[in-house]
């Protein structure tokens, strides 16, 4: 089936109506001049639908947006690196708060109307002195072009190495339609949402309840799909806003362009979620894992998420070694109902097992495969028809070397070289 | 409470009644000389216990033992290492078999009395040319002494770099029992048993209910709550022999020598079990992860599991850095009931975390624990009366770069540098 969108270059910016802004405040890092807070807003007042992280210890922001989400006539967020604001208690509530606030109060709206978001290290309290005063500046910042979109981008980085932007145009009766994002990921990627924040704009109008509904379809194919090392963050943040600026008519539920919206828009997270993974922390691998043939949807799943969660598989992909008996084994603890004799496992359609043993394909042949920087893994059960897949990373010593010491990394953010973090 | 037992040098042999014999056959490394083919006995049948993996793929010798066990006069146990047969197909059910039919051959038993075990590199084929002839002069080496069970404990190691031997002695109704154990470990260690072996022997007299009642009772306190990679192997046994040579009245259900053999064994497969994680692969730090306070055991278990097995937590041990915030996502993301305000956090006793938020102790102090080889990290919930606890490791740059390839290890093992394991 021929897509009905086009990639475009471009972000958040790109989806008419909606402008962009970063400043540096010294969060990430007081001596290094890098872009660590961010604002979009959309030039009149959105439908938005967001997805937050399910883990049960949620940072202030995450609390703040979400009670802000439940009101209409959402217009900007704002978004800092550097610091997570989480396990920072009433405090963390409260520079939460005042960072919507400040934004309202320079922007003309109520502080509700606006969305915060934080990423970076856990259990340090807000260097509100250097991000309020930075707010006002911010704002005047604040454009509709290309490079505005394209900071917010670089200003939500975290240990990422590359900044992260997708955009599509497509027709919706017979007017032309923008879907713009970018994304943060790198570290604590697990699926169900990660250190990962992503924001997404559109100049189509829809319904809240058909925004959400397309939302929470595009994210369960994307962003809760991957997983790099396992640990889901306190933090993790996908916020679509949808201004209606393209004249378009609105979407309308079981449509076709309801259909077709949602698409483009699974399409643009997917592709971001691969970037995620990609650019996962000192990941050298890309690895699609593809399960088929399970007894059921929940089956597959069990059998996709422990192949790529299991740190052996992942130092084999490493070493570049098609070490299939450590899949086999990981079939075997995923919990799933699976026989073993039926297993049949593929590296990018080469046969490594067939029937649970060696499928004698010559070892130089599965070993091309996994030299490979991307490469899809295929394991059939054989047993019913349900699917499932996980975009994953390979295990590095380098990862674990990058995260020896968070507090080496971080200490010096902080302007502290003797109480850091964990104090 | 006074332990009712005495440590004392030892293992499989120190019961009375029971002898053992190491060979070696070329299955580690054709080269090397290293023991990796071993037989415990016992002088007459025994009552036999057994847990094995409850990983769905399960070793050939796992399907064989599991049989043998049903029967009564179980009288010897074959084991070797470098091979785990697993992924061997029928192949490997016959191969195993023979294993057992050779040993009850020479030793005039029947095939059904002898268990088999086999650990090392999944998919491979038995190397049976150089097994089989070697067991007349494994039968022939039989001795009661301390030595020779000291080899079977060398020949069951993997990438161990120590065996592994623990041997207890306690009085029952007057008469002086021993138990004795050995067990190797040290890769795909998970909860619910992991690639790890453990042969225990004892001159106590039991039944057969009561030695499954008191070895399942000991298995779940020690190697079901132990996790070095998160990964639980194919071939993970525990064989328990209780042959009643010690003389001493048989041990009643529900007595007070029940408990006392009871609360031995545990006492030797915990320390067991504490070897196994030490000893785990590139392992620097040895973590008792002990959760109080859940709602339910069962939360307890998934919040202490949580955070053994989270690859940042693990890094960060490794880089003797007590970092809190880890945790706290970790006992986020278990599943577990919680309530982030009421959480607290120790290292040995110091606090890290209270209510969810830094302590304010001097990092110091923190720092100062995670630098040494063995600390308890306290996590209390402050819902309920619930605990749990499981004895886990760091994770190493090192665990990676040695488990990039297993290929290239074992090789040469084969004798086969172009047709390896995956062909």
């Amino acid at each position: 089936m021929a897509e009905d969108w086009t990639s475009i270059r471009g972000g958040v910016t790109t989806p008419l109506g909606f402008r962009a802004s970063a400043v540096d405040c010294g969060i990430k890092d007081p001596d290094k001049r890098r872009l660590d807070l961010a604002l979009i807003t959309s030039d009149t007042p959105v439908v938005a639908a967001a997805t937050f992280t399910t883990n049960r210890v949620k940072a202030a922001p995450i609390r703040v947006s979400a009670e802000h989400l439940r009101h209409d006539e959402v217009q900007a967020i704002i978004a800092n690196s550097g610091n997570a604001n989480a396990c920072t208690g009433p405090q963390g509530i409260k520079d939460a708060k005042q960072m919507a606030k400040s934004v309202a109060k320079a922007l003309n709206l109520r502080q509700r109307q606006v969305m915060v978001c934080s990423t970076g290290m856990i259990g340090l309290p807000m260097p509100m002195d250097r991000i309020d005063p930075m707010i006002p500046k911010l704002v005047e910042g604040l454009a509709p072009t290309k490079v505005a979109g394209t900071d917010v981008a670089a200003a939500i980085m975290t240990s990422d190495t590359r900044s992260k932007e997708v955009a599509v145009k497509f027709k919706l009766g017979g007017k032309e339609v923008r879907i713009g994002a970018c994304a943060k990921g790198a570290g604590m990627i697990d699926p169900n949402m990660a250190t990962m924040l992503s924001f997404v704009t559109t100049d189509a109008e829809l319904s809240k309840a058909e925004l959400k509904r397309a939302t929470t379809r595009a994210v369960e194919k994307s962003f809760n799909r991957i997983t790099i090392d396992g640990d889901m963050s306190t933090n993790d943040t996908v916020i679509v806003f949808a201004n209606g600026a393209s004249g378009a008519a609105k979407i309308k539920s079981g449509s076709n362009e309801a259909e077709v919206f949602t698409k483009a828009l699974t399409y643009v997270l997917i592709k971001l979620a691969k970037l995620l993974v990609s650019d996962g922390e000192r990941v050298t691998k890309f690895v699609d894992i593809c399960v088929r043939g399970a007894s059921s949807y929940h089956h597959a799943r069990m059998v996709a998420e422990a192949v790529a969660k299991s740190s052996l598989c992942k130092c084999s992909w490493n070493g570049e070694d098609a070490n299939w008996g450590r899949i086999m084994d990981a079939v075997g603890y995923s919990g799933a109902r699976i026989r073993e004799e039926l297993i049949d496992i593929y590296f990018d359609g080469v046969a490594a097992t067939r029937n649970g043993m060696a499928a004698g394909t010559p070892v130089s042949k599965l070993r091309a495969v996994v030299k490979k920087q991307a490469f899809t893994i295929n394991i059939d059960l054989h047993l019913g028809e349900a699917n499932y897949n996980v975009f994953t990373s390979d295990l590095s010593p380098e990862y674990v070397e990058f995260n020896r010491s968070e507090y080496s990394m971080w200490k010096r953010a902080q302007g502290d070289t003797e109480q850091p973090a964990a104090e």
